[in-house]
């Protein structure tokens, strides 16, 4: 079989490292390594450097992640029923891969918020589609959307940490919570 | 004015620089710089280096955040009122600080649950004493205490990458309900 193209492949192995070990822990030897390139490929594709491969990744992460859990979403009946389905499939991902693959872009978010400006803008901008796309779900109740994103987050911090996905399963439980309380306000 | 003994003071730099900028990112040298502390202070007080260093770091981090947050939290007198003040101060917290101080040991937390296991399992005690106390105060409803927490920490990273409140208000609220719920189940 062919391999992908050596930019795409540059890609996926920066994702899958910052996945598991974050941005500042990922050099860029161990990115060809993993990508199977040569050294000067990467600034021949990247001439950036680290920050625009890391702005691109951040930036493919999130649309993936995001059209992956909009699928599991928008495939069933209710909107409790796909609230339950996002956190159910988080939780079986993460006991999937031995915890590791959780948010993508969550540790380099926080990694980078206080110390690389252009990068915590790129995490912005994904947080934000993530955030809009679950809104327009809600029937634009933003602040639900908002927390019930703060939940999914947050349990995969204590899943991770803890090597359970008790977090999840009550993240997802106080999520129902909260669209069933929406309800019967409106 | 006296300044603190080395060693609490190489435990605050550590701390704070964790905060911003994360375990990786921390070297040994902006440590000693930041606490005021000659070099060969550090192995003298934390023979296991950078790991031993961050595993007492983590551990006072939590007992300390813990305090803080329970403090806030016992100062009201209801269970939504409690849980109000605990979003409300970390969202104030955030905002005075430029988004930068926000949960002590999440970053980390990300950053070690695939590489260092000794680490994640320091994380995982201070997260299960935070689960532990809400857990309490909450009448043992456990799993609520899992989903408080999860949109508590979620929402320090949205605030962050956001550099916006909004995320930390709306999991308060997403709380708030769920105690309500469980509230009308109960």
């Amino acid at each position: 079989m062919d391999k992908a193209p050596t930019r795409d492949r540059i890609l996926v192995a920066t994702a899958e490292l910052f996945r598991r070990q974050g941005y500042t822990g990922t050099g860029l030897k161990a990115v060809v390594a993993e990508a199977d390139a040569p050294f000067g490929s990467l600034y021949h594709h990247f001439p950036g450097g680290k920050q625009q491969l890391a702005g691109e990744v951040i930036r493919a992460s999130g649309a993936f992640f995001q059209a992956l859990v909009l699928a599991a979403y928008d495939e069933q009946a209710t909107t409790a029923e796909s609230v339950r389905a996002v956190f159910t499939g988080a939780a079986e991902t993460l006991e999937a891969t031995d915890y590791a693959d959780a948010c993508p872009i969550a540790t380099v978010a926080l990694e980078v918020a206080s110390t690389d400006e252009i990068l915590r803008l790129v995490t912005a901008e994904v947080f934000t589609a993530w955030t809009d796309a679950l809104t327009e779900r809600l029937a634009g109740d933003r602040d639900r959307a908002f927390g019930i994103l703060s939940a999914l987050e947050g349990a995969f911090v204590l899943c991770r940490a803890l090597c359970s996905t008790e977090p999840m399963h009550a993240a997802g439980r106080l999520a129902v919570a909260g669209i069933e309380a929406s309800r019967r306000i409106s």
